[in-house]
């Protein structure tokens, strides 16, 4: 019998997920709730219902797995404790300050209604999180380093478009090379914020709109690129169309630590992602991890847990007895 | 209360190991145990014996984990299944075509005596195997591709000072760059073996041996230097101690994979090391897989593990708080 899955919220990571179940043939995607007219809302599944999230209650005993799609601004903070009472869920909350609240909240929604909950499932929260801790617990004396990019933000993207004058924009978060480098190198380097990334921007303005200011707005702008080096390009609607329509990211996870008596011998671990479509895979993430819910749940666990307290195993569609024979 | 750690063989990698336990502050080293008359072996701890293996079921309840450094040739199949039945243990068996008869001969006898035994842990198997794991499970389109290197290869080295008139021989294992640039670019090749890694020879030779007939034996060596391009440099006693004293390894494991309704995007999943000591790093790995054994032990867990059995916060010497709000 297949996992059966349900996916809240239908924008770029549902369809990701969407588009993951779909690989996965031990998963059967059953419905994805909406707060749209759902006649609006066309999906690629044929064989699933699109229905409003209001009816989702009615689907209790009809899904292993919800996996909310929301944003973690407003949306999850509300929906996983929520929908944790009714379904075994994934989120993919990304706030890092409150991850332990978040954490609180859904772990007494799901401990209480024997649920379970994962919570900040994707890539960084996720991916980038288990390969921090594994080589921390690894090398206990060392040093971490995250590089985001070369990708786009969204949060940047739209900080530059609520700008006077601006049409449209995408923006770029990029690891500065050299930095990189002494990292690599072992030289265990201090890096301000500006020398580990820079931003580069592509403009689409109004007609008539005041080029320089909009230049020096973008890199004074508090927060988003006062700290950093920022390139501004302003080009054409329809090359922002042609050149700038998908949505990459990736980066990298380093550490740099010592072993031996004396720590006289140096070691690098490194972990790194070039992703075409930043969506798509941290669907990809989230759907694995479903899959994981959906087993500890027939375990009899329950609770909030995240990718920390998730066993690899679990991941797999392949049984103990297949992986150590082909991967271990 | 410190997790008391004892060590069985006294190499390379159990020298690692009490290194390692060094660096872990709630572990500490009780006893090195060794097949030599233990008068002849200095260890660094002070504060731990040195006994003779035929004393170390006296230990059976003055340690929680025993941390097998013997040999995956002849050692380990005999002494995980034996010394599993007195402690919960960690070895770094790596036969990976004899992994699934040797997990079965200790998951027997660990659990017929209450104990936790975590076999094939280190880097390859280990973290290698992990990093397989996951990228699978979360690209399950896709295509996996290992390399080793550049490091010494113990088999490959040990293969030449077998052939006469050679004294002493060090074989460096290394990445071809182009193969590798191609996976990268998501090229998805398929790699011959010569393809994927060259070997490069460091001879001593003995005096007045024929190098002409040496060069050609090691290159023509069938399983371990026939299907490669192998480089030989003939080099002085002295300079193999100057250069070629350490045991440096690494490598790389990539996933290449796509996502989407058409399989329309691709990504790339990395991660590689660059060890300066390979049996240091290793028993790093295996010295945090001696917490999670001692954990799971105190949970009433038993049985054989492998890496992908594991929770990665029972690695980690950080509680599941601290986690979340540090490293999440």
């Amino acid at each position: 019998m297949s996992i059966r899955i349900g996916i809240l919220g239908y924008g770029n990571l549902g369809r990701g997920v969407e588009c993951a179940v779909r690989q996965n043939p031990d998963m059967e995607l059953k419905a994805v709730f909406t707060r749209r007219n759902p006649e609006h809302v066309k999906i690629l599944t044929e064989t699933a219902c699109v229905c409003p999230v209001s009816e989702a209650p009615d689907w209790k005993d009809r899904l292993d797995v919800l996996i909310l799609c929301g944003g973690s601004a407003t949306d999850l903070p509300m929906q996983t404790p929520e929908y944790a009472k009714l379904f075994n869920v994934i989120d993919s909350f990304d706030t890092h300050a409150k991850i332990p609240e978040h954490f609180a909240n859904v772990d007494a929604a799901a401990k209480e209604n024997s649920k379970v909950a994962i919570i900040s499932v994707g890539w960084d929260p996720g991916m980038f999180s288990l390969n921090r801790m594994y080589a921390n617990a690894i090398l206990p004396q060392g040093k971490d380093y995250t590089f985001w990019g070369r990708g786009v933000s969204q949060g940047h993207s739209d900080a530059v478009r609520r700008i006077a004058g601006v049409k449209d924009a995408r923006q770029y978060t990029i690891p500065v090379d050299s930095a990189l480098a002494a990292v690599r190198a072992g030289e265990n380097p201090v890096l301000s914020t500006r020398q580990k990334h820079t931003r580069e921007c592509f403009v689409v303005t109004e007609e008539g709109a005041d080029k320089t200011r909009i230049e020096e707005e973008i890199q004074s702008m508090p927060n988003y690129f006062a700290d950093y080096d920022t390139t501004v390009h302003f080009i054409s609607e329809e090359e922002l169309q042609r050149d700038h329509s998908g949505i990459p990211h990736g980066g990298l996870v380093l550490r740099s630590g010592v072993t031996g008596w004396e720590q006289e011998n140096r070691h690098l671990i490194e972990y790194s992602l070039k992703l075409d479509s930043n969506p798509e895979f941290t669907a990809s993430v989230i759907t694995a991890y479903a899959r994981a819910a959906y087993r500890l749940s027939h375990e009899g666990v329950s609770g909030c847990k995240t990718v920390f307290d998730i066993a690899p195993a679990l991941l797999s569609a392949k049984s103990g007895e297949e992986l150590r024979a082909s991967l271990l």
